[in-house]
């Protein structure tokens, strides 16, 4: 398989559906509608709601049956990042080689469209995915876990302690934990959301969380070593930004050889979880090579 | 019946609902878990979710089977003051005569409380209304209309006119615009939301709508009326702030004799539409007269 090929593709199956969850652009008031599609189809690679469907898909589902949750993350996503960016925040004005949401929208709209791309994932969960009575116990069970992920227990607890510790002397234990919850819990939940849509047992559902939070470690891993060593023109940012906002990063505190052994194994780990499963969790397998092999 | 004293006992029971909904101050990381209850806490009416449980009551249900639903809507009214009152929008120093969260616990931290706050609300319906099976569909329908109203068809809508219109001339149609969306959809949804948890059959929840809306408006034109004739230790905000940010009210369009007897025609309509409810819709009946009485 030529992951990139086939994350392309099901990117694009993605796109169409955020296409068509979002209001249309015209709808009133423009700007919010407008600013929501700018940052949406700004160049995400999609990773978080490929991998719900991939999930899904793994335990034997059916993967257009959970597009709705899939596009629910990619929303979390996409908002976590608008406020991550705001000037009292990170103060970042590029985001994937593009003027961030408040430089191109002012910092009012740019607040708001994170509060409405958070919204409206909950919105088009709760009515999307409602179609068979019976499924409605485990919608409810994955909203409840997507909230959960995206709050002060997951993604939201991550980016507060990365806050604190900004400009702070940090230790390996904190450090995991602003990684395991700032990036690592959204994709646990999309990993389980997928499972759980599609009916994964018990065991299964335990594999595939132990593969998904392996998966976002090394991820975050990855993602430190590209704002150290990456290239700016593929990243669409500027290296060395964590750095200047003194961020805590895995080189930083292990230095460079040692955070590559780490992602190296992480992403093992990954794909040993999924030792129980067949054909169908091979996008998984390759998901998690690429994820420390990406250059962007 | 005394509203004022039956209004306060029944916030009694949402602040004790509250206080178990929201993780405990200690809970890592403490800043964003006690920056939530500083804002929560804060000495809120608590109308919105009362009207929650005293719509279920109409429609002859449990008030105390809709409380997590309640406690959401008013996590979801607190995190939109605490976006409302940041630099970027409002830029408000003061809310209910304390500090806003932002003066309090800084500019970031108060984003991230929002949207902690936003969050917890539908992780609290998915996960505390799910005990019946056959009520997960009508807890999906709840769940979908509550973001519908709190998102850009609703309450996010009408605060980006709000801001749009912030420094413009406004036509009357613009201003119930901002209204209807800004404060109406909250309390609409709220009564629905109370109304739909009950099992209400189709014409009692058309009734409660009509209701609901009629409550809405009132509400709002009171809060203009309030905003420049109110006393600033009753509110707990300084008077006229509208008037200082510039914004679209009904006593600046149409004149403070007509808005207050618009305030009172609205009130009298929204009484008139719980013609068909016996004696356990009298608690509705009280909000509406409280709504253009109050002076805070």
């Amino acid at each position: 398989m030529d992951f990139l090929t086939e994350l392309k593709a099901r990117a694009a199956i993605i796109d169409e559906a955020l296409e068509r969850f979002l209001p249309p652009p015209e709808t009133y008031p423009p700007v919010i509608h407008e600013a929501m599609r700018y940052s949406v189809f700004a160049g995400g690679k999609r990773l978080r709601p490929v991998l719900v469907t991939a999930a899904a898909e793994a335990a034997g589902g059916e993967p257009a049956g959970v597009l709705p949750a899939a596009c629910a993350i990619e929303l979390i996503h996409t908002y976590s990042l608008i406020h991550d960016d705001l000037p009292a925040m990170d103060n970042d004005d590029f985001r994937r080689g593009k003027p961030a949401s408040h430089r191109m929208f002012g910092e009012a709209v740019a607040i708001l469209t994170g509060d409405a791309l958070l919204t409206l994932a909950f919105e088009l969960m709760a009515k999307n995915l409602s179609g068979d009575p019976a499924a409605a116990g485990r919608v409810l069970r994955v909203i409840g876990e997507i909230a959960a992920a995206a709050g002060t227990a997951g993604m939201i607890g991550g980016q507060v302690a990365d806050t604190i510790y900004a400009d702070q002397e940090i230790d390996p234990a904190t450090l995991e934990y602003i990684h395991r919850h700032k990036t690592g819990a959204l994709y646990r939940a999309a990993v389980r959301a997928g499972a759980i849509l599609a009916g994964a047992g018990a065991g299964e559902l335990r594999s595939l969380t132990e593969y998904a939070e392996c998966l976002g470690l090394a991820f975050q891993i990855k993602d430190d070593i590209l704002d150290l060593e990456g290239d700016q023109a593929a990243l669409g940012k500027p290296v060395g930004s964590d750095q200047k906002n003194q961020k805590a990063t895995y080189p930083g505190l292990f230095g460079m050889e040692k955070a590559k052994e780490k992602a190296r194994q992480t992403a093992a780990a990954a794909i040993r979880a999924l030792e129980g499963f067949d054909h169908r969790a091979d996008f998984l397998r390759a998901a998690a090579n690429f994820v420390i092999t990406r250059d962007y």
